[in-house]
């Protein structure tokens, strides 16, 4: 700086650098001055560059040509009480989910009404009938991996956190929310001084992503005796948030040794091959068509709607890996227990939450941070009230990937 | 697969996977056929492009537009102990460095004669010189930071590694070579079977970086009583480079919780504050230019050649950051110790390895594994073989970052 200037700005040495008090003014002035400050905005789109936080809008024919997606350029504060009690809730959730999973007899009686509506929800219990009362299959002795994203609201009822859904199937971002961390940190340094003074949790949901994977792979070998070191991801193709993808296959293989497959369920259909005696699973290589590569566990990153299964063949192939040996990420009866309607089930209801094994305060912590959910067949009072009230309540399908719910005048 | 098809390739259940054995045709056929299938080079493209290995072709104006790197398709089988043996190498190197850059009488006496000839070289003495000798600043009681990286070529001389050269400063593609390490997994997986049957080192140079920038922090704030956790990114701009830097600066941010202010030696020329008491160094905010930053570690991504020094200012600042107590990575007397002169000193005369604390066995080890080098100064016969035989020689400049060298007919 210009010698006259020193007298002025000079820094206290008595300590580190000064960062100002994180108030709301500070917080949006920052924000501000961000957003007009040429040299910040450009340090920051090199930085999403290089973070790969990123879609291909053209994954079949363009793979080189990513396109940058928009972020919030600074970390919304956030009351640590709040995140604190989300965090706990979480393998409550998990939990929940996984003892609901483990009784298919509970989950199609359950759904049994939902079914005579949705032709998809019914193809996915028929298999689950078949599957785990029929054949007998006992879900609680399968290898189970639950990979789970809670979406919460904040909310000003009682200034609480609320869930939205839990998504038990192909939740998405963990690459890029751990991504998009890194990158918040530095704009929290650039905009609110040293990172010492701010509390930013450790977000790198990728990492613990990869590490379960890597234990259901090992639980698999030593169950079946076997050495897969491969997993099949069941994708959509073209799919433009590959990139997330592709952050789970890099800390599978950097950090796991363990090589990731993508097949769409096209693919499957055509060329996965059972064996009928052992129930192992083997896909064909991409290079070499003769080498079978034998898949310890399948994660689902498509599967969760009715227009991703094209045909008859769709449905078969999932059935019949829903039979065999290796883990399927998720299974047909952890699908079902993120059903919506298995949600409003335990939320109305916390005898279901009590009866999955939630101790009484469990389940009213849960209670505490959901949002209420009716079955509008037979909450009469709640759709009177929510059509003079549109504004207050959301309509949502028994559809997972975002975009289908209706909101104020659609009701 | 089609059923007919079943008996023919139905795989071995008895083992995993099954690997080709690893031969140079199978490898070659394995490199041909990945090149000519459509499938395979989307996924490979994909992932390049998912993993950040691309530069920034115009990161000054489109910091957004990225451009993927071209990369070896797959990794080239190596001879582990050749790597072994330059792996032990390298703590060897790295105490040799050390031990030349805590003496700077002798690397002024060593590169006089260079400084003649020299003058960027004699500009570096001269700083040297001033700090270390005239006001007699003890280099071996400073913090110091090697990130060094070692070059090596594959050679048939006794089908050794020969070492090219060491880098003191500014030592690129930590960060690339890391995200090439995992696509090379993908790719050696999916062309030679499951991962387990290669050996790939582990390689995730840019988490060691980190780690031993996070110490040297680590040892500032011990050293001085300071809280910093701010580091100085010294770089040219534009740096089409800059994807390579920025994966320090994720590891730094994501597990270290250190922040990297990127700085031009303009920007550092014009506006560095080193209180004059302490000798602590601040930078201004890039977003509030009044809020100055204390910088523990000065890490250069340039000034290891003349062309960036722009002015005498450049030159100023570079030497009362010497002068200061923050961490310089390198500093002079480091940087000074990766000269080409400095080099084929120790190079030609084992006795300088034994003075700067080698063994005589380590000594032998280390010219084992150097391409022979001499100074063309006081070379006559080998500078005659040279002309007769340029294909055998290559001529070197006292410059760094490469393409400076002159091959065969040029010489």
């Amino acid at each position: 700086m210009p010698e006259s200037l020193r007298g002025i700005i000079k820094p206290s040495t008595s300590q580190g650098s000064t960062s100002p008090a994180l108030t709301r003014v500070a917080y949006e002035e920052s924000l501000k001055a961000m957003a007009s400050n040429t040299a910040v905005l450009r340090d920051c789109g090199a930085m999403l560059s290089a973070l790969g936080i990123a879609v291909l809008p053209k994954s079949d024919s363009e793979p080189l040509k990513s396109a940058v997606l928009p972020v919030a350029l600074l970390p919304r504060p956030f009351p640590a009480s709040q995140f604190n009690e989300a965090w706990q809730l979480g393998s409550i959730i998990a939990r929940l989910m996984d003892n609901i999973a483990v009784d298919p007899e509970w989950l199609v009686t359950s759904l049994k009404e939902v079914t005579e509506a949705d032709d998809f929800t019914r193809r996915l219990v028929d298999i689950c009938r078949e599957v785990y009362i029929h054949h007998g299959r006992d879900h609680s002795k399968d290898i189970r991996l639950h990979l789970l994203r809670h979406d919460y609201l904040p909310t000003a009822i009682c200034n609480r956190l609320l869930q939205v859904e839990v998504n038990t199937m192909a939740a998405g971002f963990a690459g890029m929310g751990t991504q998009v961390s890194a990158f918040h940190r530095m704009t929290a340094s650039a905009a609110l001084g040293d990172l010492s003074g701010l509390r930013l949790p450790d977000n790198k949901p990728i990492e613990t992503f990869a590490a379960a994977v890597a234990k259901a792979v090992e639980a698999y070998n030593e169950k079946f005796g076997r050495q897969s070191r491969s997993i099949c991801m069941v994708v959509d193709a073209p799919e433009d948030n590959e990139c997330d993808q592709r952050f789970l296959e890099t800390a599978l293989l950097a950090d796991h040794g363990i090589s990731v497959h993508r097949r769409t369920m096209a693919e499957l259909a055509k060329n996965a091959y059972i064996d009928e005696k052992t129930q192992l699973v083997f896909v064909p290589s991409l290079l070499d068509p003769e080498r079978m590569v034998e898949i310890s566990l399948f994660y689902f990153r498509t599967g969760y709607g009715p227009s991703q299964y094209l045909d008859d063949s769709h449905w078969d192939i999932r059935k019949r890996l829903e039979f065999s040996n290796a883990v399927m990420c998720p299974s047909i009866p952890q699908q079902l227990s993120g059903t919506k309607k298995v949600q409003q089930l335990w939320y109305s209801d916390p005898s279901v939450m009590t009866r999955f094994g939630l101790t009484n305060e469990e389940a009213d912590m849960m209670r505490q941070h959901f949002a209420v959910q009716v079955d509008p067949s037979t909450a009469e009072e709640t759709v009177a009230e929510a059509i003079k009230n549109p504004m207050a309540w959301v309509l949502k399908p028994q559809r997972e990937g975002g975009g289908h719910n209706m909101y104020g005048d659609e009701l």
